[in-house]
């Protein structure tokens, strides 16, 4: 039995009280890799963005609004975890001021200045001693090469590339590369079965002993 | 029986294939609107931005991303409809440039222009005949004052004033305003209540004859 941290969903970073940044993953990879894992015995908690939809039982959720909080939830959870599932697509861009009133509309153009926020599991990745860390990598193009960088980057064992169609769908189009660049699973179909296999190749590959 | 046009929940002004601009509408106020409009014989359409829950049997749902898409489905059906109800809250700023790929991360600040989208219960104003236009304005401060500008601005019959805090709540907090600025109703409690206030306020100022 692990101890395993997975974040789930969006975040939000606010330009003002109303307005704000995001993308439109839903949480639902984040809660059937957390459904995998509660069902092959492990503990897992959950640092979830803001979504529509409930976590398992037995999932200790920690609910985040932005990029900050969810960093701070996992820096504060992951030393005692063994491993990391990266499943977030935290917002990556935050306005450099954030205005404490709603921004008034004046015919102008409004300008922005965004910056980037900082990386949850590379931070993390700093940190880590014995953890395991697998992340999931959004792309548009040029997939496996780009995935493969963010794996570099983030100092991963694992990482899971999809696509957007994946986001605020139930199904997705999944490859897990391991460091070599090696394909070690694919599934297409639903996010529980692609969940359920990647759990497999984690257990398999990188928790030691029986489960 | 009147024929009744809603608009419900947030829009979304994408950046690029991932990241968009948004709000926390969730379109509990406009499914609640659009549920005591049935209740009380009407038929009903709804113009809806991305929302995760499911309007009453009986509405015609007619689902759009962009302010601009809910505007275009909105000057379609509006000519037929007796009224508008504008609950939703559309993302009133977009991006002049849209990425065609996601935009990547290189550790410099993303500089973004947005200008104002069109703000659909004035556009529809501008070509109504008959129609009654009732509209909702979300406000931080000087609530009523600013609500009777835009009641003005958007030549709307009457204002439903509410905070930031009935976003994304199962609750909220409303006040109507009529022409001359008198407050013709007011509902603290759930959605579902506040709506069939509201309607009510509706029935009785707007609807002429029987309901």
């Amino acid at each position: 039995m692990s101890r395993i941290l997975i974040t789930s969903g969006p975040t939000r970073q606010y330009l003002d009280p109303v307005r704000y940044l995001s993308n439109a993953s839903s949480g639902r990879m984040g809660r059937a890799m957390a459904e995998a894992a509660i069902r092959a015995g492990h503990q897992v908690a959950v640092v979830s963005g803001p979504v529509e939809l409930a976590y398992p039982d037995g999932v200790e959720v920690i609910p985040v609004v932005s990029t900050e909080d969810m960093l701070a939830a996992c820096l504060r959870l992951f030393p005692e975890c063994d491993g990391l599932i990266g499943v977030a697509a935290p917002c990556d861009y935050r306005p450099v001021q954030v205005a404490a009133r709603k921004i008034r509309k004046n015919g102008s153009p409004l300008r922005l200045e965004l910056v980037e926020t900082p990386d949850i599991v590379a931070t993390l990745a700093e940190i880590k001693k014995a953890q395991w860390m697998v992340a999931f990598a959004l792309e548009t193009e040029d997939r496996r090469m780009r995935a493969m960088q963010k794996l570099e980057q983030k100092s991963c064992d694992l990482i899971v590339v999809n696509g957007p169609a994946a986001m605020h769908s139930h199904e997705t189009d999944v490859e897990v590369l391991d460091r070599s660049g090696c394909v070690v699973g694919r599934w297409a179909g639903s996010k529980e079965t692609a969940a359920a296999g990647i759990l497999q190749v984690i257990q398999e590959r990188l928790i030691r002993g029986p489960a």
